[in-house]
């Protein structure tokens, strides 16, 4: 399902065929954690801003509407009106993140909704149940996510645990995957790498993962505490051990440099709630570098925010006008900037992707560094 | 620049031309306070649920980014990038709803501002100013809005100082529109009829202001505390005085059931805020009556909001996700059920212009009563 078009150096140029089309890789994924982007954009607006793939919460979407209820109207694709690739999350990330009152035991997870106190309990069978009920093109693994920094023998001890829950996600998929009332009978299943900052962990647990042949994989648990060059460490050590010939997905990462530096290294597949997130403080990412609009010396600047975009705002309002909307806290100036982030990050990927088909990659990466610079 | 294309009885099919084109009347301008309609519409939205004239509130944008910053951007066509007609008000009923201690003298009015409570002079001179920086297509006199009950002393001498303001607004703007600075030198004036609850002033004061010969004329002072029929019974005082050769505007009303009673006595141009903040509470306008969508039985309802709705929402999406997203607090519920309840307000006035050209409005208003009742 997953061809790589071209290689440069570790970087990988692909394509992932899914029922729902085809994914060019490498891909930035664009997070609607409730089924819904934040800033106010529907999926007529993601197919606007040139997404290839929504990313959807299982943890949120569990808690409200519930996921029998998406079930019942069809599943994630008709209930937002999108018909391009989904992928959900294990909800084990916001399981460990936002609920409270959590116990792991071998079993899954105890925990109280972190919405209304509710107790709650979700193991791997229960991850793939609730994502089966979403119907998500790609379903991801149930697993711990540590956070960093961790003890080597919470590390180890949490990561195989990590493994058993996997055979469990797989074995359950299969059987849902089997069901006539399944909406989506050709549910993709990704596992997830664990085993915190400790190389040998990092590349035993691919080791053992890499066995159930699954549909791709991913690397968890960076991005959570640690610095960036210890991410780029974990990536040089222990991509050569996933599959070649599987997507490879960098959960939850990062700014345009992370990215690149993350493609660089044989990454195939994104998402971050940067882009989002940071439109609504009024932080923009541009061809020229980071726009704060909240500087005062936009206050007359009848530009737009990045002249090489393409995008709605960027054609259409000045810097004037969006700085204007955030102040008197418009939701019109959220919308309009999320629009504009989310653009960039899907420009940046075809960008990318463009360097690679055209083997160009290593000069785009340095140009790209030297706008950015190493902290964005 | 009225042409009254046809009347049944009192009520009137007209056109109004602008130098930002031809408005056919009865029109609702759909509200968008501080240059942006609340739910994150912009003005290509604005375009897509049919809306002709967009109304901007002089006192917000004086305080953000200030009248200034927008004449320095190209006027609020530019700002906006709204190319059809834009009707401000007078910032007078802001100045006596929002601002804080504010003192009246026959020279103006002192307040100070809601947002950091700096202190403001506002009177007829300064009103116009501001709305000629806007460059907003019409203009509204600056008047005192008495809330209701008044004393009818207090009524008359209001009343009376209104009428002096009028005729140094019309000063004002007749300088105004001189200037080479000015950005709209065809900006039109409307007068607004003050008098409270009471016949005589009501009259009084409309004899007094038609003189002015102004491009149209409002009458405000109403649903600002009285009851619905007091409000009808003053349209059908007050209407027979009003010039036939020029728009007549009823401020700030109202519920379906208002408008269709006010084109019913002769109105012709209408601005509520409504549709856009019932949208935001969930509460819904449909060909069948109100729906509630907090309601529990659209939890699974996967039918649009209302069937005989062109709209994008309608079109696109179920009252369970419309539900879902208001539940969820996401920004997109917000906008995709204004943009639901605006496009209602505009189609419904597209239905009443069609009534009154087929010469069946009396027919249209007894059928719309009996769905929506006298309540809304």
């Amino acid at each position: 399902m997953f061809k790589v078009l071209k290689t440069e150096g570790r970087a990988r140029r692909g394509e992932f065929n899914t029922v729902h089309g085809t994914i060019q890789t490498p891909v930035f994924m664009n997070v609607g954690t409730a089924a819904a982007i934040k800033g106010g954009l529907d999926a007529f607006d993601l197919r606007q801003i040139g997404c290839q793939v929504e990313l959807s919460n299982t943890y949120h979407l569990h808690l409200r509407p519930g996921d029998e209820v998406v079930r019942d109207m069809g599943g994630l694709h008709k209930f937002m009106n999108w018909d391009k690739p989904i992928l959900t999350d294990s909800g084990g990330f916001q399981v460990f993140s936002l609920a409270k009152l959590r116990k792991i035991t071998e079993e899954g997870v105890n925990f109280a909704s972190h919405i209304d106190g509710h107790k709650i309990f979700m193991g791997p069978e229960e991850s793939m149940q609730i994502q089966s009920n979403l119907a998500s093109t790609i379903a991801m693994a149930f697993d711990e996510c540590v956070e960093n920094p961790a003890t080597w023998e919470y590390a180890k001890q949490s990561s195989e645990r990590t493994v058993r829950w996997l055979k469990r996600c797989k074995d359950e998929m299969a059987r849902l995957n089997s069901l006539d009332s399944t909406i989506n009978k050709n549910q993709m299943l990704f596992g997830i790498n664990q085993g915190s900052t400790y190389d040998d962990l990092r590349i035993e647990n691919m080791k053992a993962i890499r066995e159930f042949d699954l549909d791709g994989y991913a690397i968890g648990g960076l991005a959570v505490g640690e610095e960036t060059e210890v991410m780029y460490h974990i990536l040089d050590e222990v991509v050569p051990f996933a599959p070649v010939d599987k997507p490879r997905y960098l959960m939850g990462v990062g700014t345009p440099n992370n990215i690149i530096e993350a493609v660089y290294r044989g990454v195939d597949f994104f998402d971050c709630v940067m882009p989002s997130r940071n439109a609504r403080h009024g932080h923009l990412f541009t061809s020229k570098g980071i726009v704060n609009i909240w500087n005062a010396k936009y206050e007359r600047d009848d530009s737009p925010l990045d002249e090489n975009c393409n995008c709605h705002t960027c054609r259409n309002f000045s810097k004037s006008y969006l700085r204007h909307l955030l102040k008197a806290n418009e939701m019109l100036g959220m919308r309009l900037l999320v629009i504009h982030n989310l653009s960039f990050y899907n420009n940046l990927m075809q960008d990318i992707r463009g360097a690679l088909d055209e083997g160009r990659f290593d000069a785009f990466r340095k140009e790209k560094t030297e706008i950015y610079g190493k902290r964005i």
